[in-house]
């Protein structure tokens, strides 16, 4: 049905290729919100891409829409900081970012997966350019304190022994006839077949320092050009230091459908996409609005406030219809009337606490010393990670990268420490793999999510028996209120999950506004 | 003494921090050419990228240097096509590219690995810009006609199921003991837990249809936003069809060091490479030329032509030196003055045939239907491959694709075509991927590099034997010559190839003419 009813050519071809292949997103377009009550208004709680992405539909569908927003800006946690920057935290510490024009760190959401089609819909519709985010980068570093004498190793080294010894065990097993499932001769041979080509292993099967091993992990003496323009191959680590690392975790990691090829970013910084929407709808926002109740009845929405435009004067805005898209670490705090199973389910989500470190240094010595064009090198230090940036490669001058991103006991311990604290931890712990860290530092910023005054936290937390018990409950519509968000989707703590959400909210609410549902 | 004698802060750097890691290329900054004898002539014969490369350092150097170029434009089998572009092959066969403006195809090199730190550094130095080229695709497909009942698979099905079903036969393997070689209990935990994570094995270790596993696969119905926002899992292939299937193949080969992230592709088509070091040098290069013999004494080199500016009146140029970057396919046809170990050399390699097809589609339907940006589908047809355009992303109107790019047999099948029926063969063959290639298809290009009357062929593929038995002689100066280009190293058919031999070639001639070698 949704296939006739919806759109041109390009929905049904998509239905069409999809027969044979996963689809990979819930999304189907832009919602069908057709025949719409004309005077029939929303007020939309948060400006953030939720919040952005109802308002501009629901205009778009004739409905009158006005958008509540607490901070002075639209975008929410969709933001970037730049040179000459300001960020306040509660307790009042203040950075002044310094970072020299063009560069930026994005503090919330910085990569796109592919199949965040959602997302990448509207970022085509609102003109917002995208361009390659690197995820994996071979040459990047992995690290673990305890494993190699504390020495940061090649990530292609880690990847290819991983996989040699791993086929060399399996053919060593296969050729042995020791499994307990018994294998046929036909899958013997193609098993010892993959296990050879895939693991590098010699004709003994056995995975060995050879100019063979050399062509994947790289060689000791490069491959160059004339007369002495031959290599020397590279030695393996043991199977024992690299199965005792850990580092494998990483190669884990990266294989993961949120992290897959191809990533994208905005060009210039992840707030275009916020600026984007903002375009659409800024007309429709008020800012400096700090919801404190929500309140409904059969006839409508009344939501109190207080207006930072007017000194904190307290205020009220009424409705038929509202979406609320404040994070629920918010939420919680502010009086809601809806039932109890919707009150129930807003106290019931934790949030993620998360910290990035954004540090400037006065050149790419990464990209100039270490041959590391974007990716993440990984360690099991609080930092965790090292992303270098995925944009305006080989330029001279300065440039940042994002020298920490914690989650959990990590992001608390520096969300602990005052900004210029967090700044110097990360240098230090990160200087493992750049000791150029401490010569060519410039400046840094740390933002903590759970020192944010606007969401106290990063994004939601959703543990299964959390989701079981209440998921339902916080995304259905509740008299004359849905809830939208990041934390009313399966993709949690992306954007695509707010996007999602609103899509879902919106045409729900929609049915339910001209009496359909 | 490279390190205290050549240049500054960055080589002192590279040096320091190479020590730690592989070093990753055999190049190691722009050839030191001092000492130069005032008005000492040096002729290069090819205005490719070794040639103009030597051009350059060379003339900077203080040399009196002169290019003879058999085309009529530099660049070499560094090109690019483009609308109305006219390419026509051995035996007069003429095509007229009909591209979209900003349309292309790389008929020669399309990719330029991280590790190829000459070409990166020239790049730099003659303000090529450059952007990520996308090799691996996640949701790119895979595809033997032989498997699945033919039907291309996702890369990351045929990832996931592969490392699952290899992790769980290590799992079980380890588990009961069996291994000849013993794994102390100490190796088995960590074995054990590589195992589970890196293959997302269950509790009793065994490789299931999960969550789990299709956070990496992907779901069947994807994650999503809202009350029907939870995903269904996506039912993994048999360990049989996987390993039988051949296809971890794909896998392997883009774990090569010369497929690994982050790869490059200059901004516009390859050629704006040729083109940047035209720009330093084409006041040098005198084009249609077409040399007839290289002959030489003590005094000085005489390399005889044809004209073909004058009608092909023969003509004659002499110089102390000669630079010779010729491909050995066409040098070997040519008289050259040289020692019999050179000689035999030049006729000891064989060139590979190559072919490469172009194909405009009037929309991008691989991103819109398919979710595919960049990338390439892998293919057991002739056709090998299919590599999706790594720029221009979420662009709307006409866009080309790598529709087919072969070696060997395949190679010659279609070079025997004519260029119409080599891009209906490829249409035929890619649309077992894409069924929108019949209506969407505008026009298209084949390239037979096995026809090209300036190279003959692709590049220079050496034999292990040839190697051992001709490369010194190929190398090294002969009298007064000296030859460069990809056949001239270790990194035959890459660019940097041709880089590394030209720095290796002049570095030396310059030795030998200021009398130090």
């Amino acid at each position: 049905m949704r296939i006739g009813a919806a759109a041109g050519s390009v929905a049904v071809y998509q239905a069409m290729t999809r027969l044979g292949h996963a689809a990979g997103t819930d999304f189907r377009g832009s919602p069908d919100l057709s025949g719409a009550k004309k005077g029939t208004t929303v007020l939309v709680l948060g400006a953030g891409l939720a919040g952005m992405l109802a308002a501009y539909e629901l205009r778009k569908a004739g409905y009158s829409v006005r958008v509540l927003e607490y901070q002075n800006r639209s975008g929410g946690r969709n933001f970037t900081l730049r040179g000459g920057d300001t960020l306040t935290e509660l307790g009042g510490a203040t950075q002044h970012v310094k970072f020299a024009p063009g560069n930026y760190i994005n503090p919330g959401p910085w990569r796109i997966p592919y199949h965040h089609q959602g997302l990448l819909h509207y970022c085509k519709l609102f003109g917002v350019q995208l361009e390659p985010f690197i995820q994996v980068n071979h040459n990047a570093l992995l690290h673990n304190s305890d494993s190699f004498g504390g020495k940061p190793q090649r990530y292609r080294d880690i990847m290819t022994d991983f996989s040699g010894y791993t086929a060399e065990l399996v053919a060593k097993s296969v050729n042995q006839n020791k499994l307990d499932q018994p294998v046929t001769e036909d899958e013997k041979q193609d098993l010892l077949a993959a296990m050879r080509g895939w693991g590098l292993l010699d004709k003994n099967y056995n995975y060995v320092k050879s100019d063979f091993t050399s062509l994947r992990r790289g060689f000791d003496k490069p491959q160059g050009g004339g007369p002495d323009g031959a290599p020397t191959p590279s030695t393996p680590f043991s199977r024992h230091d690299i199965m005792k690392s850990g580092l494998w975790e990483w190669l884990s990691f990266n294989m993961t459908y949120d992290m897959q090829t191809t990533m994208f970013q905005p060009v210039g910084g992840m707030d275009m996409i916020g600026k984007g929407f903002a375009k659409q709808v800024n007309d429709l926002v008020t800012h400096n609005i700090k919801v404190t109740k929500i309140a409904q009845d059969g006839s409508g929405v009344t939501v109190s406030y207080l207006d930072n435009n007017k000194g904190g004067a307290p205020g009220e805005a009424k409705a038929d219809w509202c979406v609320c898209t404040i994070p629920l670490s918010i939420l919680s705090e502010i009086e809601v009337q809806a039932g109890a199973p919707m009150k129930a389910a807003i106290q019931a989500v934790p949030y993620a606490s998360s910290v990035k470190i954004g540090l400037e240094f006065k050149r790419r010595f990464w990209e100039q010393d270490e041959q590391i064009y974007g990716g993440i090198s990984f360690t099991n230090q609080p930092i965790s990670q090292i992303s270098y940036p995925s944009t305006r490669y080989f330029t001279e001058g300065p440039a940042v990268l994002l020298g920490g991103y914690m989650f959990g006991p990590a992001a608390y311990a520096f969300a602990g420490m005052t900004p210029e604290e967090r700044v110097q931890e990360a240098l230090k712990q990160g200087s493992v793999f750049h000791p150029q860290y401490g010569s060519e530092f410039s400046n840094g910023v740390g933002v903590a999510w759970s020192r944010m005054p606007w969401s106290l936290g990063c994004c939601s937390m959703w543990s299964e028996q959390a989701r079981k018990a209440h998921y339902k409950a916080l995304t259905e519509i509740d008299g004359r209120l849905v809830l939208a968000g990041e934390h009313a989707s399966y993709i949690g703590c992306w954007q695509e999950g707010a996007i999602l959400s609103s899509v879902s909210a919106i045409t729900r609410l929609h049915q339910r506004a001209i009496g359909a549902a």
